[in-house]
């Protein structure tokens, strides 16, 4: 790097140091651990480094191919990936020819989903994934890949490889804001964060903001650690269980998505419980808050159900009804919509009457950016609980005009 | 009936089989006997009498209670009614206290939906329907009772009361267009028809227009014909389940839908094949047509799914994507879209890849009122369809300005 080069790198850090004075874990619904503190967003865990530069995948010209890599050799991954029947290509070759547990790197471009592109959209996630390696110098098998953008369309892989190259040539550790840009397509502002706590680091990047109902995964999500994480799969299905796993927008599962954690243990310390969950929860609201048109988050709890599988389906009627968005969105305390939509989710079931004294939808009405609504049914003891976004005009005008 | 309202209503008469003169059947999807005519809309297949006048339910003055009476004494009738587990009181009232079988009158209010409002709302849905059975002096379980509008807010009955002997005291057997308005909600346009064909007349009356993916019924629907249906039930439920249970507004089952034929026989000639399919179909079509804010009207298909339920379930994932409703209203032939929602709704599940061959989006950037979309899987022999309407900022609109 040249001296230039990093010199504005590290002005470009201090910026960066300077933005996360507003602390990351802004949601009264995010228990972080005490001691956690926020850092500079722009700079990665240590061992890692990023890079992002515009390919010209985006008519727009904003950055649209993306890489990350660990430097240490030895490293301990998760990769979860979407359940979506129509995955795309890149979840695909993840699936299908990776190495889960010791991904090394990750290569993303946004513009282009690669998703419902036949035999040749595979084999230009395959060509994607093995130019990083070529690249980077690793096992392609250790380099993950995703996508994210339109459907349907050929990926134009030669303006992508190019992207690649020159990604890598620009690999920086404070390079974690120029890959939350280069991840995002319709998302208003980019979600990342780096926080550190007894003594390790995690710093991620995420992606919304549209097609958001994950099942196993979300849109796209990395995360790098220099704790040792031994048991990397088991400790990202439970904090994406209850983060990205708890969220929609539009209650439409992606084809794309991703959660990549990558862990190198080199701080010797071990995570602290809890951090991984916070980072993750407070990313996964992010993305909701910045779902498409979105301007407000809310939380629906669902108590007293029969059982869990009752719980889910019922909180999950509630926050993807579009009256109940649009009663959050319009501000208007209607528990109507939401006996309404629960009786849906239970339909054919013999339900006692639900009446304003077992929902909780005050808070629709609030000035607030985040409205907590709840509803008691009086079947048994199961409990669930969904984030999601309000329905907005904008919602609308983003998807009717967006083209394809 | 005095000479002049006589002389008035022969007039409105006149009007109304006017307008009739735009044919009924719009839709290239319905296909009604070829002896069909439409007849005036306000005139009731004989033996049927309606009335509808203003109670002070609706803030805005407009018409709020109706009534529907049958002269014959002996009248066969079927109704079908919302599975949601939520179900208004007057649901409630008609599943345990009506004479489902031989219904002589309904009685309706528009403007308060009587659901979720404990003991005094049941009681107050009884009062309803007592009162109506008292003005025409019939067996209160031989009238049908049905509210919709707004959940949750108690009934003033003295004043539905009060309607009940107002327009039971107008009934005419042009009072069909007064009817259909006297039961319009968020609706733009009144829905009725009246058709003859083989010497046998059905006369129906619908609305619409938000809350709507009916399960065994849709919100609210009136069908009366002098045709003899020995088992109404059977020809209701079959005619229903090719016409109201295939569409969907916004994926929301009412808590109040309700379905009641209502046939005298006295005209002696058998009900033509397919009419009474025809009607309901062309009414359900109309519901989506002027569903909240909606512009277009989809219909999707899918074929070769492996069961019969994996097609329902596919259908209904595209028909309620708001992205697939965003991109029939933006027109936007985004057939990815389309494939992404066949996805979630077959998750989990192996997928040959979707590519364009299988999926038929064009019409979506027609600038036609009515679009056909289709998607064909390699799994089976299994088809379904569904009718939906577009999301568009009016919807977002109408339901986050509603005021509880």
């Amino acid at each position: 790097m040249s001296a230039m080069r990093a010199s504005r790198d590290a002005a470009h850090g201090q910026e960066a140091a300077n933005a996360a004075a507003v602390d990351f874990f802004r949601s009264r619904w995010v228990a972080a651990p005490e001691a956690t503190q926020a850092g500079a967003p722009a700079e990665l865990a240590p061992g890692f480094r990023a890079g992002g530069v515009s390919c010209g995948l985006k008519p727009s010209g904003e950055t649209d191919v993306a890489v990350l890599a660990c430097d240490a050799e030895k490293v301990d991954s998760a990769l979860l990936l979407t359940r979506n029947a129509a995955a795309a290509a890149p979840v695909r070759v993840c699936r299908e020819d990776c190495d889960r547990g010791a991904i090394r790197a990750a290569v993303v471009n946004s513009g282009n989903a690669n998703a419902a592109t036949g035999e040749q959209g595979y084999r230009d996630a395959l060509a994607m994934r093995d130019a990083a390696a070529r690249e980077l110098e690793l096992d392609p098998r250790s380099v993950a890949v995703a996508e994210t953008g339109t459907i349907g369309v050929p990926l134009p892989i030669g303006q992508v490889e190019a992207g690649i190259a020159t990604a890598t040539g620009r690999l920086d550790r404070w390079g974690g804001m120029r890959f939350a840009e280069a991840i995002m397509t319709t998302d208003a502002t980019a979600k990342l964060c780096t926080v550190r706590c007894d003594g390790v680091t995690v710093s991620a990047q995420a992606k919304g903001a549209g097609m958001i109902e994950p099942d196993i995964a979300t849109m796209l999500c990395f995360v790098q650690t220099d704790a040792p994480v031994p048991d990397a799969d088991a400790a990202l299905r439970s904090a994406v269980a209850d983060s990205f796993e708890r969220i929609t927008v539009d209650g439409q599962m992606s084809t794309n998505d991703t959660v990549l954690l990558q862990a190198t243990g080199a701080s010797g310390k071990p995570l602290p419980e809890g951090l991984l969950d916070a980072v993750l929860l407070q990313l996964a609201l992010e993305v909701v808050a910045d779902g498409e048109g979105a301007t407000r988050v809310g939380r629906v709890e669902v108590t007293g159900a029969a059982d869990g599988d009752e719980a889910e389906r019922t909180a999950r009627a509630i926050a993807n009804s579009p009256l109940v968005k649009a009663a959050l969105h319009g501000r208007d305390p209607n528990w109507g919509r939401i006996v309404q939509a629960a009786g849906m989710a239970l339909a054919g079931t013999d339900l006692p009457e639900l009446g304003p004294e077992g929902v909780k939808a005050e808070e629709l009405a609030e000035d607030s950016a985040e409205a907590e609504i709840a509803l008691r049914l009086e079947r048994g003891d199961a409990a669930a609980h969904v984030y999601f976004s309000d329905l907005t005009a904008e919602y609308v005008r983003i998807n009717s005009e967006y083209t394809t």
